[in-house]
This record gives C-alpha cells, sequence and structure tokens, in this order.
C-alpha cells in the first residue's frame, strides 16, 4: 500500500493487494517456465486467501510445516498438502493423519529409519494413505540425511507400508550474501545423488522436491521436480538486502506511529522511537542484515534496536527527523514472524483499505 | 514442571505452578522489604490468572506496555493500571483511555511536550481522569528525556489538563553482564534528577517508577517508590545467563520433540533437532548469549540456530546424543516473546497437568 489508511491503528499489518498478485503471478510464470511444479510454503502467510490465489495461478498444492497448519488448509479446500517436515509420529498424530488423508492427498518428510518405522507402526492399516519424502542435507545441516544414506530410508519407510514418493531439501544457507548460486548447485546435487540412489534401490522417484525463495529461481528442472518458496509473496528486508527483490515488490509493511523523537547529542544518538516491536515484527536478525527491518520511504534509516514495544531508528545526518505522531511502514527482516504475530491483516490498494483477512494458521505450531 | 505430561503434544508452553507462585511471593516480599512498591509488568504474561496471583501477593497495580493489555486486565478487575509508554493519543485511544478511566485508576506515559499537548486535546474534559509520568533516560538511548527536560514536559502536561503524578524510567541497559549495578546506579540518579526539577516546578512527586527484572533488586528507596519487573515470573535463559535467577527458578518451558538426530562428521556438527522453533520460542538473541536458548536437563547442549519450526542443537562431545522422540524441555531466551506467541499455556505440578491458562493479551499490540 502506498501510504496507511487513516482507519488503521499502530501498530498493524499492511497487505498491497496488487503487490501482492503481481509476486504471485511472477512466481507461478517463472516456475512454469523452467518446467517445474510450484508448491509454496504456507507457513509464510498462514491465510487461506492467499492460498487460494497461489492455486488460482497454477501452484501444484501447498506445502506447511506442522499438522496443525495442514488442517486449517483442508478445512479451506486445500487437497494436496505436503508437511515438509521430519515428523515425529505418535497416537494422536496418527489419527491426525488419517483424518486428513479423507480429504487431502498427503505427503510428509522423513529424514530416519526410526521416524519412518514409527510412522508405519502408528498408521497401521492407514500408512499406505501416506506418501513420504526422504529429506536430505544439502548443505544446511540442519535436519535431513546425507543423500548416500538416503535409500536406507526409502527402504525403512517402505517396510513400514509408507508410499515412498521423492526426496526433499532445503537449501537454507541460501539466505547469506553470495550464497543462493551456491546453494542451489548444492540443492541440485544433492536431490540428484539422492534420486539415484532411491532408483538404484529399486524406487520410482517422481517427486524431487527443493526451493527456497532466494534459490527457487536458480533450481533446475534437470533434476528438481518442484520448489517451494513461501516469503516470495510478500518479499522482506531480509530479501531485498539479499538482492532477492526490489523495493517496488514488497507487498508487507508494518503501519507504526513516531511515539519519541530525540535530537540526540554527546553519546546519545539521534533517533526517533515508532511503536512496532519485536511482537509485530519479529526478531529475526541476520549478522549480514543492516538493522531490524527497513522504511519504506527512507531507505537510509537504521532500525538499530528493537524492543517489544519500539523500533530505534538513527537517521540519516542530513535528513530531517520525522515529527511525533507521523506514521511511518517498516518492512520486517523475516515476514515469517511477522504474520505469525498477528491474528489479522488489513488489505489494501493504494492507501485505500479494501478489508481485513484472518491469519487462520497463527500460531498453529504443533 | 520436573517432566512433560504425556498427554501434551510438542512444542507446547509448560507452567510450574509452585515455581511460578514462588517467584511472585520472592519478589513481592523482597521489593515490600526495600519499602518499594510493586508494579508487576502484565506484557511478560498477558495472563488474567497470573496478575490476579501478582496482585493477592500485595502489588500495588499492573504495569502494561499498550492500551489493548490494558483493556485486557481492566476487563479481569485490575483497577490501577499504568500504561509505560509514550503514548501517541488520536481520537480513537483518547476514546479507549475514557472508556478505561470508568473502571480502573489510569496512567501513562509521556516524553514530549508535543506527545501530552494532543494527549490532553484529544481527551478534552477527560484530561483530568488521567495521570502521566514522565519518561526520563536513564542510559538506556530508547525513549525518554533528558532528566533536566523533565520539567519542560511536565509544564506542558499540566497545561493540557493531564494530572503530573511524576517520573518513569526502564534501565534497559541492565540486560548485560555485569551491567545491573550500574544502570542501576544510573537508574537512581536519573530519577533523582527529574523528580528534583519537577519539585522545583512546583509539581508534587509522588511517584518515581523504576526497575527492571535484572536490576528491580537493586533499586533503592531513598528515590524510587516502585519497580515494575516483570521477567521474574518465569525467569528465562537470559537472567538465567545474566546471572538474576537458577535453574530451579525458571517456572516456563517449551516442551519439545527430537525429530532429527545426527552423529555428523567431517565440517558436520554432531546434533539433534528439536520442533521448537522461533515461532515459539521468539528469536531475541542478545551478542552476550551462550545461544538461542538452554535445555533444562542438559546445561551444556547449545542451540546453535534456529528456524521457524526447528531448533539444532549442538550436543557435549562426551554425552550420547537423545533418541529420536525423546521429549526435552528448552529454556526460552526472552520468555516475554514466547507468550505473545501461544494462545493458551498448560499450567501443572511435578510432571501432572493442571489446567490450561488463556494468553488473553496475546497480540493486544495496540
Amino acid at each position: 500500500m502506498t501510504s496507511i489508511p487513516a482507519e488503521i491503528d499502530t501498530p498493524d499489518v499492511l497487505i498491497d493487494r496488487d503487490v501482492l498478485e503481481r509476486n504471485i503471478e511472477r512466481m507461478a510464470a517463472a516456475v512454469r517456465d523452467r518446467g517445474l511444479r510450484l508448491r509454496p510454503h504456507a507457513k509464510t502467510h498462514k491465510v487461506p486467501e492467499i492460498a487460494a490465489l497461489q492455486l488460482a495461478a497454477g501452484a501444484a498444492g501447498l506445502t506447511v510445516a506442522t499438522l496443525g497448519e495442514a488442517e486449517i488448509f483442508a478445512a479451506y479446500g486445500a487437497d494436496d498438502l505436503f508437511v515438509a517436515y521430519p515428523l515425529w509420529v505418535g497416537p494422536r498424530q496418527a489419527e491426525r493423519l488419517r483424518r486428513l488423508s479423507a480429504t487431502a492427498r498427503i505427503s510428509v518428510g522423513v529424514d530416519s529409519a526410526e521416524a519412518a518405522t514409527a510412522m508405519g507402526e502408528q498408521l497401521g492399516d492407514a500408512a499406505g494413505d501416506i506418501a513420504v519424502l526422504v529429506e536430505v542435507d544439502s548443505g544446511h545441516h540442519r535436519s535431513g540425511v546425507h543423500p548416500d544414506a538416503a535409500a536406507d530410508v526409502a527402504r525403512a519407510a517402505a517396510r513400514a507400508g509408507l508410499r515412498v514418493e521423492g526426496v526433499f531439501t532445503f537449501p537454507g544457507h541460501s539466505y547469506a550474501p553470495g550464497m543462493p548460486v551456491e546453494a542451489a548447485a548444492q540443492e541440485q546435487q544433492a536431490l540428484e545423488r539422492a534420486a539415484g540412489q532411491l532408483e538404484e534401490a529399486g524406487f520410482e522417484v517422481p517427486r524431487r522436491s527443493g526451493g527456497s525463495t532466494p534459490s527457487a529461481l536458480l533450481t533446475d528442472s534437470t533434476t528438481a521436480t518442484e520448489v517451494r518458496p513461501g516469503v516470495y509473496v510478500f518479499g522482506d528486508a531480509q530479501q531485498l538486502e539479499l538482492g532477492r527483490c526490489a523495493l517496488e515488490d514488497i507487498a508487507l509493511t508494518v503501519a507504526s506511529t513516531v511515539v519519541s523523537r530525540h535530537e540526540g547529542g554527546t553519546g546519545v544518538p539521534r533517533r526517533v522511537v515508532l511503536d512496532a516491536g519485536s511482537k509485530v515484527l519479529g526478531s529475526d536478525r541476520a549478522a549480514w542484515a543492516t538493522g531490524h527491518g527497513r522504511l519504506m520511504d527512507h531507505p537510509d534509516a537504521r532500525i538499530t534496536a528493537l524492543s517489544e514495544h519500539h523500533a530505534t531508528v538513527v537517521w540519516p545526518e542530513d535528513a530531517p527527523l520525522p515529527a511525533l505522531g507521523e506514521r511511518l511502514r517498516v518492512i520486517p527482516n523475516h515476514v515469517c514472524l511477522t504474520m505469525n504475530l498477528v491474528d489479522d491483516v488489513a488489505v489494501g490498494r493504494g492507501g485505500a483499505l479494501l478489508e481485513r483477512w484472518t491469519v487462520a494458521a497463527r500460531g498453529r505450531n504443533s
């Protein structure tokens, strides 16, 4: 949105409907042009209306992080959901998976023989209704097995009665300056090697899934079949500072008000304080970030400190400080955290408020 | 809680009722012994049941950060609320303040003549129902005026029809190793100087309010009249690493499950991954912190990375990795963020679940 509607109280989350739709269309077209399927990660937005726009633009299904998110999107009609997470399944999780698979095609991640075995045991006769993708580590060193160990996990899953459908990886190390190209190459190598191991072990591998937002447009269809970017719908200060989006691609800002203003002096910074803090922006800050977010209309201002309800903004020396009561738009560092902090968001066009959307899957961590 | 009840799905927030009550009683007694009033900050917990325990233990009232929090606690019967924040008041905020002051004694912060003037104009005839405390900067350099400028703000507030009741400060620079003593001394100097300026200008100064959790027990009643600690009810990894609480004082943990387990190898860390990420722990991490939180029963383990649904935990070399599916309790770095991420929490004693409390003021950012 180009300005903050008068009826908005700050802090509040604003979504620019035009920019959102443009981002969704652009990624859909780019992924289609590369011969890949798009399975956007809905953990970024957690909003059924946005999932509907993604599916209408041709997404092959949705990615989610938790069973709770899957349940929300299934209730809104999503019929193909990938829980891209190494779930540990007990009796309650098995019951939820059984219920989900009654209305949607469900696939889940697995990165150990133990978890595959436990999942199969808990699911019992329903195991064959659940597809699994083996998670491989492409260099991020979080979850995921070495590609050479993928076939062992797949065999355990098959023995447990689960349907092995492929491999996936998250090249999270793409979130650093200069890293997207290298991370995308490592992603391709890991998927290729793991898929090869599964094929040697006699599995068909129809799904090879990769792609973070920084690397999604570098992912190659010679190996991968689908990508799972999330942040691209909104953009955020991280993507901006990584050069993966431009200011005009930013669809989400946090409306804020200048509540404190100080010209500064010896040892005391010249600054304003905004009423948007970590409880609405989130406090992710990469080592390479210039601050705790950016200001949409003041690219040289720096958010040097963030507390729960205060953003301290040091102002460029040659520019006058904004006035008390002035309203400014903040671009969060990591938009997935922002969406998970609010119950609803303001959707608008230009400076006009159109409607509010409920963040239906907010807080669905399990 | 000493263990995770079987009926809990992870991740989930667990509150140990015995430790919580002990923390509340201990701070109440310590503050009383120092001749100060305790006005605990309810932004930490956002839970009416916990506010009720604090008030029953003798708290003089509650501190909150936003009008939305004030409305929640007023609805549950709190009758003395201090919005310790430099509010910028427009017509809608004025209407909310008027409604609040019908059932509770309301005081708010102010740190500029402009904000005081705007507040008085918007409140009109109701201005006299609202008490203000002038915020002074005691070295944290966030909001607050220099103590020597406090009288100017107080005069503007009085001219605007508001009731000037005192001064307050937040010594946020106490949140660093070795800083609590120095920050508490600076807090005292700032309150003393500002109160002196107000008295010289002809104001009575019945309230001089200070105190973060690290500094609250160092605040001196020769100057201050009340303190506003918040985190002490639960403790967290920050307080633990600052030496301001012990492991047995930790009342809040996040129940998590080992979902991925890796013995590691050349260039790849030996680690487990837990299903508690930044969307339940929060991602505040001070420069001096040892990691993104701590494990209750494994003090030497280090949470080296946090993503939205994954905590990567590097394990001590001489200890066996926990098993897949094992459930572990995580101590968040900053507990105020954790409480703001969940809609309700599990309250227990030992390993038994007693009840769930709603985080009624969650997300009330404005």
